[in-house]
């Protein structure tokens, strides 16, 4: 097999790495943020700007595509990269993450998880080879293989089995895309009777083949001996990147940074490394300081949507009066369009008129704002000196930002 | 006086006039169509779209900026176009239209209205006087003079005594301008006490000169006689060129077509001519073929926000299950960005999953379809074929749609 990464600067004061994720649809400088486009679009943003804002990858969410505008559409689009017109690289979870949090009715049983949607309520069964069935029609370039993610805190007894269950399920999606990699998708043995609306038999002969990449997902809540046993069978089963999940799910802080130390050191350094859902500008500086690669989160778009602007300092809520006379950009020195063009008095005015072009604004310097420090951190590990820069940037972060869970 | 309208071409066939419209931020070609930037932006639409639209002209509404984010704001940003990066033409409303149909308790007298602004019910007091200061703080290119709109059916008697306050009304906004041409305004003699919050003495010795142009508005109902009354009383004033105004009020369109053929003989040929608040693509062409030179209308944009797209066969509901699985553009041939990247079906799933960019998308298109279809009137005016283009282009809209009021 191709080495789809390859690392060509690690830090020596501390474990971040400087690598390049190749995919079918183009290649990934690491660290790299992942814009989210939930719903077949990163929120407010086109993928012309997306482009403009140098964006190399970008996340789409399985179960809400699934759920709306559902499989049957995106396929007749030709894949999700057609439907929504972005052509750049595309990583999909497998939507269990989804189906656990906003998801209605769940019975999760070694076959998979039974539910219902959070839109129509309509009942549905995803079980490993469902979601990579699912994700092999949305055609991103990664895909994710199935895991259950447990809530915070959570009892040690339920995370080891949710682990192993993570672990059996991995397996499973593992010997699909083996089973399936440039062949149609007919042979999926469904496990129980319980019909899936979108990924129908009409598939037929045109059915998508398994995606390029795929992940697996390391759990164990904030166990550090259920992490590394976890990190251990996941790593055994050979995948092409590993993600690091259940992190960011309300846990404070410090044990997140724990939960992904305590897995780390059992991940191959040949392969790239995702923590999973992601977090304010230091987390992702401290993640890249403990040698992960990749990152998705919400914050920026939509905290964006709320009026809150991120700098290097801290984010700033623009909705404050303070800021009502402010011709300032949101960010000295700032490149975007935004702080090019437009004053925090202006953007102000805009988000309490509750008009679109208010967050339009916000998330495109956002989004700028966590691309850009990706770009930084990966000059600084080219120079030998992201950790200094690291140590700086988090002790000049005023603001205690939230940690959101999507 | 410079003149600030030629005339260069005029139909054979029709009324139809081809024209330019000097202002000190650019030439506005006619006829021409001016986006409406109600609160400070086009909605959901950045000054760099507008200007890849070919958007030669904007309208601010004086009464929205007015009471949020107020003149003391705008003035401290150095006027509008720099509050909002807008360096094309800019007309401001009078304002008036709004107190009579957002405001609460309103209270007209010779002086002017007094009433409560519809966010948080601030008293205010708006003069013809105070009309003109607040549209120089604005610092538009083109200033209205204030009016009173009726609404429909109007009683007659209650239609002319309105008229001629109108009348009245807009010869006091001409003699504020020609005493505050290139001078401060602290020589405003306020009629009552009401505190106006805005305009305050802070101005100054920096109060802001007159506006460049300032248009007087034709009012009078559904009446033919006292259409042609005031025409002929608004002329007599000598503005910079005319609006009809009380049109598109929820009047049938033969009595709107009807109240702008009464008005019209009674206007200059050598000053442009707005029709005010109107309509749809068909009722543009008729009243430029009545002699009408300018529009603005909040369908494209309003209707874009509820998944309704304008083509040159009629209006589209992009929500419609038909649409689900369209792969065409929203329109064949068309060259904006919207239809030049992204299919019916996707533009639907984005609107049914509520997501912004489904808006921007048809905002974007609707936009692009009423500046095209005045360019494509205009060339079809110097070719002299205009009033057959008319014809056919209204004999092939099939659908009716709605004559939305502001």
């Amino acid at each position: 097999m191709q080495k789809n990464f390859v690392l060509s600067t690690t830090d020596r004061h501390s474990k971040a790495r400087r690598g390049q994720l190749t995919t079918a649809h183009g290649v990934i400088d690491t660290p790299a943020f992942m814009p989210i486009g939930t719903q077949g679009t990163v929120k407010a943003v086109t993928p012309r700007e997306l482009r403009e804002l140098d964006a190399q990858i970008i996340l789409g969410n399985t179960y809400h595509l699934f759920v709306r505008p559902g499989l049957d559409v995106i396929k007749h689009f030709g894949g999700l990269h057609n439907f929504m017109n972005w052509d750049g690289p595309i990583l999909t979870d497998s939507g269990g993450y989804q189906i656990f949090s906003l998801a209605k009715l769940r019975k999760i049983t070694d076959g998979g998880v039974e539910f219902q949607n959070h839109i129509d309520g309509a009942r549905a069964f995803i079980s490993p080879e469902v979601a990579m069935e699912i994700q092999a029609a949305l055609g991103g370039d990664i895909a994710m293989a199935l895991d259950e993610c447990v809530p915070y805190p959570c009892e040690y007894d339920y995370a080891a089995q949710s682990a192993e269950l993570t672990t059996r399920w991995a397996k499973r999606c593992k010997e699909w895309k083996e089973q399936n990699a440039q062949r149609p998708t007919l042979n999926v043995q469904r496990p129980t009777d319980v019909v899936m609306s979108a990924v129908s038999a009409e598939f037929g002969a045109d059915a998508p083949t398994a995606p390029e990449l795929l992940f697996g997902i390391v759990q164990g809540a904030t166990f550090e001996d259920l992490r590394k046993q976890s990190a251990q069978a996941i790593v055994d089963l050979d995948f092409d990147g590993y993600a690091i999940g259940g992190v960011s799910v309300g846990e404070p802080e410090e044990e997140m940074m724990r939960a992904v130390e305590s897995a780390e050191p059992f991940l191959p350094r040949d392969k790239s490394r995702y923590a999973m859902g992601l977090g304010t500008p230091p987390q992702l500086l401290e993640m890249i300081a403990r040698g992960m690669d990749m990152f998705d989160c919400v914050l920026p778009t939509r905290l964006a949507r709320n009026g809150t602007a991120f700098t290097t300092t801290g984010t700033l809520n623009l909705k404050n009066a303070q800021f009502a006379l402010d011709k300032s950009p949101i960010e000295e020195n700032c490149a975007c369009d935004a702080c090019r063009e437009f004053s925090r008095g202006y953007i102000r005015h805009l988000i309490k008129a509750e008009e679109i072009l208010g967050l339009r604004l916000i998330t495109l310097h956002n989004l700028h704002s966590y691309l850009n420090l990706m770009k930084r951190a990966r000059t600084e590990i080219e120079s030998g000196t992201f950790d200094q820069f690291r140590k700086a940037f988090v002790a000049g972060y005023k603001t205690r930002d939230p940690m959101m869970v999507e």
